[in-house]
């Protein structure tokens, strides 16, 4: 009996060590959230809904001012509360450049990517320095640059905006200025096919001392190539819509030049060389994907260009915005944090393995084909490599198709007209960097729109 | 012996209960962060440094790219590693209208004003329903303007924008491309004094469709003023930089009115009533003093305009950042959760006691004179209140002090040079709406200048 008590006493003695343990080690290693709490907690909730892989939960989601639980929003053509239903013969959407291929690669980097932002982020309108700029964010850039290869940083300005689109205006409102001793306006150029903003943004804003004129080439061997005639040449390399590596088909003392380098990445590009250039233009949206936090960045190399584009970023927009730059700066981080292997290697190989497939599709057909690159020799990747371009550019082959986007549009796939290139309407842009489901599906409508044309036997499909 | 061992027994027991219900509770009770974590540590700990109340630290200062802590951002004239060492005879910034006099309010906000942006966060260009506008966003926008009463929203479009500035740009845009019809630019107008960035941008963008024509009244009784001429003013009330309200001066067919209420809120103007004009825009800035984060809205009645502002604003920037849209919603969120009590009595009061200051010392001045305005009833505040406004307009009354700015310059004030909003240089803006530090310092500095008036007695310095 007394044995027993003791027995009893003992462990219930140890017991309570093991307690006071526990609890003294729990109190002095777990971080214990205080005011970040809410905001985490929000976060972790809507991120818990996996909306079966087929769409996601926002923090700011329709009724969540009303208290509810942020609802998932589904991919296209998925619906139901948890995106579960696919609707049948749902029409495809390959129009926009919406670059949501690499979602799955920042939920995966979920730690490492996360910024949480304080309620008195940076309430000024201007950096520490006075400027509208970061300097972390602009020397990871300098950094991403480097690690990539694909861009000399050295005796360049840096400069941001809220997408390229803001660049762009900026850059070419910067370049139709430099020599206002000439009356005429400045003449924008670019090479069929091209990227539709250049023309729109001219056009809308109709500037005195701008004029929109299309094709480079075609200017170049026309009478109006006087060498007077301020030129404004841009160069879109790798291109919009077909994924070439271009080069400026103009030169002379009254042309100046500005490279859009969207896709310069080896996403969709082998990187032949660090590109050196007067002006060139970059886009997050197609680095890292994240084409809803609107930026960009500028390299220039001439001070008064430079400055002029600065202040056309003061007067439309005072600089962008402090909680942009943080995330960007963390997500930049991520991507130089390993020299951009994760993301290149998953960004790459993904858009790779659309191409296999498509490929595979369009080499049974005799109806539409694609545009082939030779491939080439890539710095990153240190191999020869294909060109994965952002886009496919199709071209119906048979005389009677003549508007390819609305051959594509009967069979339930939504493309872009090349004429809104400056092409012929043979030409369809589809788009390859959007989700996975809308791959998916794109591929599931070709093959029938293929499966149709009279000369594929129908055992090809077999295999793909 | 037996009875001291049955008691330790019990205790011991007791003990292990207590111990077992403590970790039960806070295994079952304590939320436990995962991938938010390193996020929300990092926060936690850049907000931990107080840099002695002067000055704060960010996530993204300088030098966290190297994984060094974030360093203390000192306000103006205070350095070291912690802000503690004023700088003695320092010149006092009074120039921008950085709002980081609400600062304080939001740091006290915490945890209600904290939001998590996840690595994948709205990748995409476009929300659920295919704008660049989050609607949960534009719901709080409209609650907003029903508690403090100073808007009408109803049968209006909402658009947002990089900021005012961006706003302002588009809306002059789409009000100037109205009538096409007719050959001469339209005129831009407002009243003397004047916000510089209207007249900066119309000459900056030197659009063939728009001219800027200074003060409305001189245009009205000028012989220009024809009826046919497309004429747009701008109001702006409460007035930069003098804080009165407007209204407009110019009417007939061929005038269009933008109305720029960035300083319509509780901080600095009584709420007469809630304004219910065409084209209303709207400053972040000024509501909640979150500059930095780049973001304004519009309420437009008539539909073409919106879709010209929408255009001019996919155009420019295709939207508004994903990241600053969150924070806002989450920021507005606070703001409307008690009507806007909270964050109206705090600014109001800060700014009110800012002026108690400063008018006791310029009521001792014969050599310099504020702006006055007659109290008027706040529908908000539901009294009679006076006038808070976020500059004082300040007029040199001695005749040799013709250039105002460089008399306040020579005493180590920067203030705004009346000159720049189209006005005299007897005239100068100071600043009301920095930090407290700056307007302590301002003060300071104010008093000197004021004491060594010939005829200021001494003795009137003590008590202020």
């Amino acid at each position: 009996m007394m044995q027993k008590k003791l027995l009893l006493l003992t462990v219930s003695i140890i017991l309570n060590l093991v307690f006071t343990i526990h609890i003294l080690y729990y109190s002095s290693t777990t971080w214990n959230p205080t005011w970040t709490n809410r905001a985490a907690a929000e976060a972790e909730t809507a991120a818990s809904f996996s909306c079966s892989g087929h769409g996601r939960a926002f923090v700011d989601g329709l009724g969540v001012l009303d208290g509810q639980k942020p609802p998932c929003e589904c991919n296209s053509c998925y619906i139901g509360k948890d995106c579960s239903v696919l609707l049948k013969d749902c029409p495809v959407d390959a129009n926009s450049g919406d670059p949501l291929f690499l979602e799955p690669f920042w939920m995966r980097q979920a730690e490492r990517s996360a910024v949480l932002v304080s309620g008195w982020h940076r309430m000024s309108y201007i950096y520490e320095d006075g400027t509208y700029v970061s300097r972390e964010l602009e020397k990871v850039i300098r950094k991403l640059h480097s690690v990539v290869g694909n861009a000399v940083t050295d005796n360049r300005f840096v400069i941001f905006g809220s997408g390229t689109t803001q660049l762009l205006a900026a850059a070419v409102h910067a370049l139709s200025l430099t020599n206002s001793s000439v009356s005429s306006p400045a003449r924008l150029l670019t090479s069929i096919p091209y990227y539709a903003m250049y023309k729109d943004q001219a056009e809308f804003f109709d500037s005195a001392h701008l004029k929109f004129e299309g094709d480079a080439s075609a200017w170049k061997q026309s009478g109006r190539n006087d060498n007077i005639t301020q030129v404004i040449e841009v160069v879109t390399s790798p291109n919009n819509p077909d994924g070439k590596l271009k080069r400026a088909v103009l030169d002379g003392p009254n042309v100046k030049t500005l490279h859009d380098y969207a896709y310069y990445w080896p996403h969709f590009s082998p990187i032949t060389h660090p590109v050196d250039e007067d002006l060139s233009l970059f886009s997050l949206s197609k680095t890292t994907g994240h084409a809803g936090s609107r930026f960009g960045w500028g390299l220039v190399k001439d001070k008064a260009i430079y400055e002029k584009m600065d202040r056309f970023i003061r007067l439309t927009s005072m600089g962008v915005s402090k909680e942009t730059q943080l995330h960007v700066l963390q997500l930049l981080k991520v991507v130089v944090g390993d020299g951009g292997n994760e993301i290149f290697n998953f960004g790459y190989g993904t858009v790779k393995k659309r191409w296999e497939t498509l490929n595979k599709i369009f080499s049974m057909s005799t109806r539409f084909s694609l545009q082939t690159i030779k491939p080439e020799y890539c710095n990153y990747f240190k191999k020869v490599r294909e060109f994965t371009p952002s886009y496919a550019w199709v071209k119906c082959e048979r005389p009677e198709d003549t508007n390819c986007y609305e051959i594509f549009r009967a069979a339930k796939i939504t493309g872009r007209n090349g004429n809104v290139f400056g092409s012929e309407e043979r030409f369809v842009r589809l788009s390859l960097i959007r989700s996975q489901d809308d791959f998916d599906q794109l591929i599931a409508m070709l093959k029938k729109l293929v499966y149709h044309e009279e000369d594929v036997p129908s055992e090809n499909f077999m295999y793909i």
